[in-house]
């Protein structure tokens, strides 16, 4: 049975993906300027290698006393790095004036966090004037070799700081 | 900035996803066997409208009796038809022998479930030996027009029943 | 080693709890007239069989027809229970002009979803002025005896529906 | 109307509760080996501040580095805390030769992180063979003050690393 065919009359959830315009044209230095006070990413020597709207990518070098007991990099450092990704992809769809706050987060550990380079990609799935849903990946790149690591679904809040 | 020439030397992590393999060729037999078994399927006129290796879409009419307070159908419901979408997404990758459970999972809720028609996809991200970690989604369907309503992660266990 | 001694001069974590007050005393005739409208809680003869400030309690019995593969009461149902059990423990701390949507949630399966009478409870866990976070529980009873089969962690958005 | 009158026919389910004994005598000593061995710790100034079956306590000071762009301390970095308490709170009731691995986690942050002293602790909620579920809480405490800041649901793999 092939899937495509049997799906020709159907819906392709593949294409409902939204696609973003942004409401700020600067969106890109609103979210390296707010990247750039996050003082977690630069200890973890954290930065951000490609930004569009709706899609931000973070990557970070492995780098010591970030590991868990097996010397994998700690769980927590894996989420930071998606958590950013996702909280700025969100950001570049956000009015001038908006913030944006991590509401939750779930992620999914599927391999163990080895590797040279960690390169984390968020992208937002809707975009509503007060909450924004994303969803995020991590890769771990051994010898050049990428290979998924972890997998986020969140829920980011859109503040107006001066509310 | 445009993001795909500055990723153009990144590794894209869209390609990272799994290429799946059954290792039971058998493997949509045994899924719709299964399925049928399912008499809250039954109940909610719930139908499997494609199967493929790592990838199952079930389809459900609106039908009374399952609104929560607004008129739409009740998260649970919704949660029902994408569980076991995932679900047989992993069963469909498993030895004959195996079973599917549900440890766990996680379901952000984008947009009213009003249409007449619901279309839930599940897809294996990482099928291992005894844990599958698969996303779904949800489409409600209005006038043929499709509408991304849910979006989930997900955590099977494969059991070996005779073990 | 002795965990109270060793807490002795720690916070208490158990202690944080949020003591809840409503805002609409008649939070009760609320909670009961928007579960009147839940048809699908009618058709699986749930009921509400306890409330109180922040917290409400659903009960379900064994029923034909709900089942997954193997008997089980589907994980959807057990979900759709529990989000109604905490959406209702949100709503008992809203002003009276507002409703309680689910914007997400994480349930955990612990044990297969057998027995007579299935009891769900949710408990607001942080009551905010837009975002409640709830905590929720599913029990199976046999013979008089439960069984905690289902965790749930979840979000829910107060909203204004004049607004 | 009075909860717990409502209730008292009715299972209680906050005695369902799991009590946990050790399997081996010696966890306490297991946790502190595997625990001194999570560079990531060091690096945070993190200490077990709580032992016991089925529970873990970490403390962690504020300290700078490790903050959002809004000076608060990084959802990882709370993240890291509480996902390691759960872990050891899982590892407190496993046989000698295990190991415990995050497979996934669900975070709700309910405050800013903001605070002198940061206390996260991981409960077992169910102990298996293969799989545990724990949930955590986060405090933050400024001027000997604690408040809630964040509460986890996480699914953990027993795993034998001889197999």
């Amino acid at each position: 049975m092939n899937f495509d065919r049997l799906n020709s009359k159907n819906l392709n959830l593949i294409s409902l993906k939204e696609m973003h315009s942004p409401r700020d044209p600067n969106f890109e230095s609103r979210v390296r300027e707010s990247f750039s006070r996050q003082t977690l990413m630069q200890t973890l020597g954290a930065r951000i290698t490609a930004i569009a709207p709706g899609e931000v990518e973070i990557s970070m070098p492995m780098r010591d006393g970030m590991s868990q007991q097996n010397g994998f990099v700690h769980a927590g450092i894996i989420t930071a790095i998606v958590d950013s990704a996702c909280g700025y992809a969100a950001l570049t769809l956000t009015p001038e004036s908006r913030e944006v706050l991590t509401i939750e987060y779930k992620v999914n550990f599927l391999s163990p966090a080895i590797g040279e380079l960690f390169v984390a990609r968020g992208r937002v799935t809707r975009a509503g004037k007060t909450i924004a849903v994303c969803s995020g990946e991590v890769a771990a790149e051994s010898g050049g070799e990428p290979k998924l690591i972890a997998s986020m679904l969140t829920t980011m809040m859109i503040i107006n700081p001066e509310a």
